[in-house]
């Protein structure tokens, strides 16, 4: 099955920036077929903060059990991705496979197994063909670059289904000689397609800042961004996002308002890599962004977001661009969210259809039915409970990804 | 658009029985377009035993408002349904159209209005015309009918999207003269198409019971059957399960081999309607029977069975063919539920996948996909948690499901 590029793949892909004291290299090791390079290495020349975000499942992958262990330790030094296999579900083997990695890799880089994270993502069930792995750790080593180009090349080297390689970065100008940068890479198509499981982020800055709170702000971005979209409801055995901030060697750390503008420009990265995922869902034929305003609380609001997201009968609805509000009343019921009829507001873009309750689309149907023709759609619901509002991204679903996940194995 | 029968359609409808007491009319009102018939009257000779069990949806038509409102009287004297407008989300103009409907009636029948049901079916937020209930009352009443044929003709008059009647009955002997009937009817097809909002059954019999246990145990049996089967995991707005137990004037009470009798057929006519209905789902290719085995408890097998049911990677896999188990592990990763990988076994029909978490699937694989290719497929998954088991079923996901809701209004 030949897979085309997603139509809503970007036109321009963002550079991303040389930050100092960090090398990364691909290589083709054999895993994924026809020579692609199919695993990276991310190495720090000391050893680094980290943090991480990993999936909810509760049959995750041997690398997530590993990365939960170490990651009170705070501290990295290296960093390994293969795609092509997922190393899920393959028992004691699995984590054997995963254990003589690591020790290779610290061996040869002289460094502690605790410093070493590994990603797989692939498919589920298959033995991981260590000693493939472990056969270029060399020539990883020995590739290790710090260039916008050797970062692009990891982007493409962590694909699986996905159509496009995501990246993006942000720049922090502290003075005149002296800029930090944000540099990220993603892959994830479909969320989750657990055969190719699935959504990576790897985030790299070298701005000094402390532990505690980057740690719970690192947490909070997640949530808006990454833990805010779906592409069909399934959730991955081996989701994980990293966030790891390289010593910088001129300062400790930055006044408060170099910090606001580093967390305002990581939420911006992560919500740019986020929508790329979303935009290489699978079959995804359009991109929607649904806000809810007007919530109890955040958490009801995300419900009710995720709700009409995850809804078939609304996302074949968007791929049909028809105005079918009543699936979004019905995705706001079965959440078991407390909310008031006669207090729903529902807009298409700038077109009102609900206003408090009471049906308005009919005036402005050919306006909506054009709109909804649209390759970027925006749904705003205000359910009148409370003054919480979030924003969730979803695609809709169409036949191709009825294809692309029948023909999946064929 | 032309919707084809469902290719898991019975190739039999089953004969619903006279009982004594109850009639049956069924008219066209021209709600539904073409003349077909769209409003049911079912009268009850005397005020009758009643249990129901609603939509959970926080968006409910005003029929399920109004049923929940008068249930507590345990009383039903007539039910009233028509088909192709849902009357969900007309606000206030909503509930008068349903009480202007159940006041007229009332006053044709000489019954309380508090012993009269009403369920809609059909297309949300538009006005219901109430006057063309009204005016066929008289002419139903006039109809009413206890025969066989008049209670397939109510199965086809509730139907919307559903491709073709459902009915069941049950009968159990009680002497050489006498026998306990049951009859239902339901519809629904998509599970749950808003638009069409939604599941509908209604149950009669002329077993005498007492209030309290049927009560206890209809709920129970309604969790079995109907709350365990699931197309998409769409929630409608309409949902409703009726149980009717009219007078039985030759005796008051039975006893309990009996008593267990009628609640083991009531299961079985309840089981069956609500198979046709996952028969029915839509651009449904394959009926898929999911068991859980060695759960905790019910509630935990129930969660990790509807994951796995409602999982659009698992359902387009079944549409496919394909013996991709990884998605079975993923959905059953994703519920929260505490598992075991190295105790988990799948099977395939009679073929064994997975045994003790240690893959076995290659030793079959040529039978399984043989298995794949039918049209009734049965998956089993053992927990290795307790001794709690359950069984939940839905069908495949195909492109026809897309095709419907994608040009559904269109």
């Amino acid at each position: 099955m030949i897979i085309k590029t997603s139509p809503l793949a970007p036109t321009k892909l963002k550079k991303l920036y040389k930050i100092d004291g960090v090398g990364v290299s691909s290589v083709s090791c054999g895993i994924k077929k026809n020579f692609k390079d199919d695993l990276v290495l991310i190495k720090f020349d000391s050893p680094s903060q980290i943090y991480g975000v990993f999936t909810s499942s509760k049959t995750p992958g041997a690398p997530i059990v590993w990365n939960k262990s170490i990651i009170k330790n705070g501290k990295v030094s290296a960093l390994i991705i293969n795609s092509g296999n997922a190393n899920v579900f393959n028992g004691r083997k699995g984590e054997e496979a995963l254990k003589k990695i690591i020790k290779a890799l610290s061996l040869k880089l002289s460094i502690s197994e605790k410093e070493i994270y590994m990603a797989s993502t692939g498919v589920i069930g298959e033995p991981l063909d260590y000693k493939k792995i472990i056969r270029q750790i060399p020539l990883l080593i020995k590739n290790l670059k710090n260039t916008p180009q050797s970062w692009l090349k990891a982007a493409n080297a962590i694909r699986t289904t996905d159509t496009f390689p995501k990246l993006y970065s942000e720049k922090i100008k502290y003075n005149k000689k002296e800029n930090f940068y944000i540099n990220g890479i993603a892959k994830g198509s479909g969320m989750i397609a657990p055969n190719m499981a699935t959504m990576l982020s790897f985030i790299v800055s070298n701005i000094p800042l402390e532990e505690d709170e980057t740690k719970k702000k690192f947490k909070n971005i997640v949530d808006k961004t990454f833990n805010s979209i779906t592409v069909d409801s399934d959730t991955s055995t081996s989701d994980m996002v990293l966030l790891i901030l390289v010593k910088n060697k001129n300062r400790k750390s930055v006044g408060p308002k170099k910090k606001k503008e580093f967390f305002d420009k990581l939420e911006s990265l992560m919500t740019n890599l986020a929508h790329l995922i979303v935009k290489d869902g699978e079959g995804a034929s359009k991109f929607i962004k649904i806000s809810i305003n007007g919530a109890q609380n955040y958490k009801d609001a995300k419900s009710l977001g995720m709700s009409i997201a995850n809804s078939p009968l609304f996302k074949t609805a968007m791929a049909g661009s028809d105005s079918n509000w009543g699936r979004i009343i019905m995705a706001l019921g079965k959440t078991g969210v407390g909310i008031q009829n006669s207090k729903i507001s529902i807009k298409f873009g700038k077109l009102l259809i609900l206003k408090s309750g009471q049906i308005v689309l009919s005036k402005n149907l050919k306006k909506i039915n054009n709109y909804l023709k649209r390759k970027e759609i925006e749904i705003s619901v205000t359910v009148g409970k409370g003054s919480s509002n979030c924003s969730v991204w979803t695609c809709d679903l169409t036949k191709n990804y009825i294809s692309i996940n029948t023909d999946y194995r064929s």
